[in-house]
């Protein structure tokens, strides 16, 4: 990536923007960048970004693009910042792309299941326009009330739905998108299927902004589910829950969601739950056959599980699923969370979850485990001092040795969080030297200044 | 693209490929050639291919592309040749790169639901495989008793349960591919989440052997329902049947098949279905809750058919469906079918319908027409005699006055076949000029001397 020097290119950006984007567009003090430095990963790059422009129309995200594609200044999109892997941090000179505010749902369709929304809709908003008509949006991150449609896009959120309604990628039909010289290009489609050249729109979703920016997405509804039945197992231990929620997954049973929740973070979250059991799975059945699909479940956790509760009522279910979705708050409340986000094969996952304990022991340092126990998808959580000025090597290490576990179980670094920059000393591990050269070609064809989210993703 | 002069390069080639690749691996006999020129389009280019390379092995691509790349000679990766949209024909000079011998299935896990294949694995006998250990392959293009693996991933295949399971590419987690350099590449991996890089196997999956060969796939089964239902309804026409399944879409249904055959397509199955009816939905529901799913649909459809039969016993449900799998052969005996495959947004299925209708009429051309329907993909077919050498003007005209139909309504050229080499005039406006060029440059960045199935696609 070349970048030109900081006086010129970037005075002549600012004064282009200034005069090309309509007012109010810039922001340039000092004392309003700084939280445009940072993400929720909390990783902080040296210096300040230059400016941050607030687009709100495609027209002005593409003016944006070509003057900075013409004088090669670094631009990073940012959504509601709400990344866990630092990939929408914007380290000194870079000018940040604020789509926060492009924020509209622009067609809300019933007839055919779909909803077209701007880059900035929070995801929480759109799934409750659309629950107004009987209708939801799948994908449901743990950031959903926070996190943006772009954003989601960006890193191919997952959630917990995603254990029978798939991740982001399987919700987008099409995408609008501005290339990095400021070429407006749209991919994909209305229709649920269609072939007609290659998939730029799954190629965009998790490019975590380093391809184009996404000014418009194309999004398959579906209806809500008739009807929905809730479990909330405790166990002796999380390899034994973990063995439970395999025993299911073996049985062919397909969860709306099956989540698990270990002991510490139980203990985090409420000491009254920490007593009910040393491990908490949470399973959700939904659809015509969810009571059918609950009993079964119940059938098969009763033998594993020291205590399981079951309830068709949906206030009952929130309580139940509150303990999985006050996890990261209580979390935070202890210290400062570094979130890992690795995937392993099924079948896998009390063995990594047993050796995720080991490296804690090895390292003294604290790790929380939760996980979408239907993907395989573990998020351990160690937890610093915030008063720190930066992470700990222990921390660090443990975090190594964690990814290096990942691989060594056929899995992956990132389930559905993204790369970023935590997690980009690992990336050659796993993609191997001809995946990762080739993926730095394609990257060349839609970018080839490389001004988009420069040190991201690769 | 640059070809090289067909009597240096291509001897050339041949005596590599000869000196490198095991004995019996290479046809050049020109009566054996013939076959190799042409698919189940139909269509067939000028000249005959040079010579087909039987692979059998990862190492047997990787050479065989190594010295075609060097001496700039076009290849054409060849499953069993079911395509219908001509992209496995080969014309003049080029090398047909035949994977059909590479049919083992590597691993079958059920511990991990997942199958790693060799590309030549017919679709069909992977299914079965898994279905002995209690899983399935879901996706089930009707040609899935010939074709292979390898090809439904060139054409993103879908089928008759993509309505409720998605495409191939909802099922492919991974691929081993090899470059048109001959570098071996694997993309995505083993675990059902995963967000590390780029998603090159989206990108591969539909890329009708224009970017890399494949040599491996790492395939999702999912488990075999505990439940089936099925139920055939018969209409009083094609534009009411298709009004009823966008009912059932409405009505917030997800069957796990909605297939619509029409009045002309009954007929030519077996003259006493089509005095049932003038069109006949067949929905299958499955899972824990198929029994109250077929009875809601039912009820949905009973005031709109004229009769409805529901069954869930196996063998009845096959004979309901039989209608539906034996449409093409017996099209096939009355001519040359010309199948076209557009998507329209669902709520458009009975207008496009309409619209056909009118286009036969309009060239007095016939046109068969069978659907997808909770997926809104049409197939109208044109049967042409079979005796004249090239497609009349007619049937030219007709097809293309159905995809500007298509693009109309908001939908796609081809929902599930592929642009092949049938229909590439019209690719460019479907994509529309800035995708269209960035398309092409990702062309170029895995195949920049353009030797992959030259032509096709794009």
């Amino acid at each position: 990536m070349t970048v030109a020097p900081p006086t010129t290119a970037s005075a002549r950006l600012l004064g282009l923007l200034a005069r090309d984007l309509p007012p109010d567009r810039l922001t340039t003090d000092p004392a309003a960048l700084a939280a445009y430095a940072t993400d929720r990963s909390g990783t902080r790059p040296d210096g300040l970004p230059l400016a941050v422009a607030h687009a709100r129309r495609t027209e002005e995200v593409a003016v944006t693009l070509r003057h900075a594609h013409a004088l090669r200044v670094p631009v990073v999109p940012r959504g509601a910042g709400t990344g866990l892997s630092g990939g929408a941090t914007a380290g000194e000179g870079a000018l940040v792309l604020d789509l926060s505010r492009m924020n509209r749902i622009l067609e809300l369709s019933l007839d055919d299941q779909l909803a077209v929304v701007e880059p900035g809709v929070i995801t929480a908003e759109l799934d409750r326009a659309a629950g107004g008509h009987g209708l939801r949006y799948a994908p449901d991150p743990a950031s959903a009330a926070l996190s943006t449609i772009g954003g989601n896009i960006a890193t191919n959120a997952g959630g917990l739905r995603c254990a029978k309604y798939g991740v982001t990628r399987d919700s987008v039909l099409g995408l609008e998108a501005v290339l990095a010289d400021g070429t407006v290009v749209r991919t994909g489609r209305r229709t649920v299927k269609g072939v007609t050249g290659y998939d730029l729109t799954a190629l965009l979703t998790g490019s975590e902004g380093t391809l184009a920016v996404i000014t418009s997405a194309t999004l398959r509804l579906r209806p809500v589910p008739v009807a929905t039945a809730t479990l909330a197992a405790y166990f002796a231990s999380f390899e034994a829950a973990a063995e439970a929620s395999y025993a299911l997954t073996r049985a062919g049973v397909e969860p709306a969601l099956a989540e698990l929740v270990d002991g510490p973070v139980l203990g985090a979250v409420d000491p009254a739950l920490r007593e009910r059991g040393a491990a908490l799975l949470l399973v959700q059945c939904d659809g015509a056959g969810a009571e059918i699909e609950a009993a079964a479940v119940s059938r098969l956790l009763a033998p594993l599980a020291t205590a399981v509760e079951t309830t068709a009522d949906p206030a009952e279910a929130e309580a139940l699923l509150a303990a999985r979705r006050l996890a990261l708050p209580a979390l935070e409340r202890l210290g400062r969370p570094l979130i890992e986000d690795i995937a392993v094969p099924r079948s896998r996952l009390a063995e990594a979850a047993r050796e995720i304990r080991a490296v804690s022991a090895r390292h003294d340092v604290p790790v929380f485990t939760l996980a979408h126990a239907a993907d395989g998808n573990l998020h351990p959580i160690i937890v610093v001092d915030p008063s720190l000025p930066r992470l700990p090597d222990a921390a660090w290490e443990a975090a190594g040795e964690i990814f290096a576990l990942a691989l060594r179980l056929g899995g992956t670094l990132t389930g559905e969080h993204g790369v970023g920059v935590l997690k980009r000393q690992w990336v050659a591990d796993e993609l191997g030297p001809a995946a990762h050269s080739l993926q730095r070609r394609l990257k060349e064809a839609f970018d080839p200044r490389g001004i988009l989210n420069p040190g991201k993703c690769l």
